[in-house]
Formats: C-alpha cells, structure tokens, sequence
C-alpha cells in the first residue's frame, strides 16, 4: 500500500475519526501536526500543496491528497466490514455521516472549540449571538441519535460502521462543549462499545 | 425494483438532486410534495413516519425510508457509471459532496432561501447577522470550485458523477442568493456541461 500521511491537529474530532478508521483496520498512518489556532492551514505552500480549502484534516495517499474527514475514512475502509455491502444500509450509513457533518458537528464540536480550546470570553459577539441556537441545535442532534440508538447496539445494520466512527467523534467529547451526555442513555451505552472494539484508540492516544 | 417515492418540496435544491439523479440514470420516481414555510414536515404523523429529523427529501424506497440528500442519490446511482469505482476516484467523489453539505449549502442554499423565499425583510434580527458572513464564506465555496474546475470538465476523474449533481443542485441557482456566477468562468462552463446531459432535467420540470 502506497505510505498514508495524516496532516491534523489532534485535538480535532474530525482528524480523530481518521486515526480511529485506520486503528480499527491495523493500518499504520503517519502524522503530521498543524496547529489551526496559529493560521498553519493557511499558509501559501499548505493551500498549494496539501488543501486549496486551507482545512484539516488531509489524508495523503502516495502524492495524492484526501480533503474532508468522512470521505478519508471511507477511503480507508473501502472494502472492509467497517461499510456494510448492502445497498440500502451502505447508503444508510453515508446518511448518518453527512447528518454528522450537516446537523452534529457545526454544533456539537464548534461549542467545543469555542468552549474548551478559545474560552468564551474571547469569541467575537457574532460567535457569541450564535451560542444559543447551537446549544438547541446540538441537543437536538443528541436527541436524534438517542432515539435511534433506544434498541439497537449500533447506528446501521447490526455491526460497527463508519457512522459511528464519525458520529463518536465529537459525541464522547460533547461534555467539553457544555452539552449533559447523562441525559442520553442510549448515547452513553453506545459510546461504551465503541470503546470496546479492538484495535481502539482515544482521541489523545 | 421497489417503489421509489420522493418526499420533497420540489422548490429544495437538495430534493432536485435526487430528482436530477433518478432522471440521469432513467429511473421513476414518484413525488409527494411538502411546503416546509407551513411546517409540512414538523408534523406528529411525519416524524413518527417519514424522517424523526423533520426534514426533507426522504427517499422512500419501498416500505424503507432513507433521508439526506446525497446518501438518496448515492443509493440510487449505486452500480452505475455516477459512481467511480477507482477506491481513489470514489472518495474523491464523497470529498465533494461533504465539501458541499459542510462549505457550500449552508452558505449559497440558506441565502438563497433566504432572499428569494422568504425576503430580507422578513428575517429575524439573528438571521440577518448572518448574511455578511455567509456571502464570504459561500463565495469562498464557489472560488474554490472555479479553481478546481480550471481545465477540467468534471469534479472528479474525466466525467459526470454524483459529485457534480450534488454541487450543481445550488450552484446553478446561486444568483437566487445574490452570487455573481459571472465571477467564476469555470463554473458557468460546468453548469452548461451538466445541463447538456443526455437525460437532464430542470430544478422546475
């Protein structure tokens, strides 16, 4: 296989998504470190060479370069258990991960970022206008997982997936953006067996 | 193959997509249409039934339901030429369609929706703060697609997947939104390349 770069910043659920995958599958991936907070995906030679949208994570494969969290950890997993073959549950799955990226993480992980890493003194009052209505819409997101996860063990089909290496992300470090996990049982007993897997890493491993 | 029932408001680039899909691939769909400025898909009978989300489209295949828009349309272009089958090509694909759910609706949908449907002058003072805000970040969207698009015909490999249909659903209809498509020279090539598909259809045929 072609040598895999992760360019990241650990703390990023979005980057972690692409260790867990390659945990999960014994794939070794190398890392390298940026640091968002000081503009090091903005640079002239990172927008040139690594990603024209100046964001990680990056998945580098051989030369060539893998925007967008979701789709790297397809990439990774193409072909293993961790995407069902079934038609519909395929899709299902892809319908849980853009769901993670449209309605979860703008909420969940950005009132993390600006809770836990900026601290909210130091948000601008537009960031500050929008506290609220993520903090609804956060819950909400939580509120729908919970209700799927109420009987099941996993978010598609009867085994791990994609959708929940992406949704677990930001979710089992939702506390750190103020949101109550004891509220979501079904949430906590998933975030427990995904812990389980083998070959699982946290997100400061 | 099972009923495919769309459930859409028909005016929704995300539900064109799937229109636009089906049509591609020669597939009948029938529509049932919901107008969400009335709460159509707020209803006791269609989160219980439809999609717990609230949200259209939902694709109904069958007695399955399967929301998201770009997961509908991944299931219905599953085996066919719309999806690459080369492992690097087909995440690539996927990287476009997060890209477009993450960077592109939120910004060029919502001021499209905003300004041509519901009127300025009708936002709430929380929605209004937005608009600067969203101008940037949607014409940031549509820069980086000008550059990709820059001596290339498609977005990923050498022609039409899924990843065009879902970033033409609301580029084509960005100057809804105040955008100036006359900016991006690449873009108005593509947008008459899409529409020059055998096949096509309008957001309103």
């Amino acid at each position: 296989m072609e040598q895999l770069i992760l360019h990241e910043d650990w703390i990023s659920g979005n980057c972690y998504k692409i260790r867990l995958t390659a945990a999960l599958l014994g794939l070794p991936i190398e890392r390298r470190q940026y640091d968002i907070t000081k503009g090091e995906t903005r640079t002239p030679d990172f927008l040139a060479n690594v990603n024209a949208n100046g964001r990680i994570p990056v998945l580098q494969i051989g030369d060539r370069f893998l925007p967008e969290s979701n789709a790297a950890c397809w990439w990774l997993a193409s072909g293993s258990p961790l995407i069902p073959q079934d038609r519909f549950d395929q899709a299902d799955m892809l319908r849980w991960m853009f769901f993670e990226q449209y309605n979860h993480e703008p909420n969940v992980a950005t009132l993390r970022f600006w809770k836990a890493h900026i601290g909210l003194d130091k948000l601008t009052d537009a960031q500050r206008a929008l506290v609220p209505g993520k903090e609804v819409a956060g819950n909400a997101a939580l509120a729908l997982m919970d209700q799927h996860l109420t009987g099941r063990d996993f978010f598609v089909a009867d085994g791990l997936s994609l959708a929940d290496v992406a949704l677990y992300a930001y979710t089992h470090v939702a506390e750190e953006g103020g949101f109550d996990l004891g509220a979501y049982p079904a949430i906590s007993a998933w975030l427990a067996r995904v812990a389980a897997q083998p070959g699982y890493v946290g997100l400061g491993d």
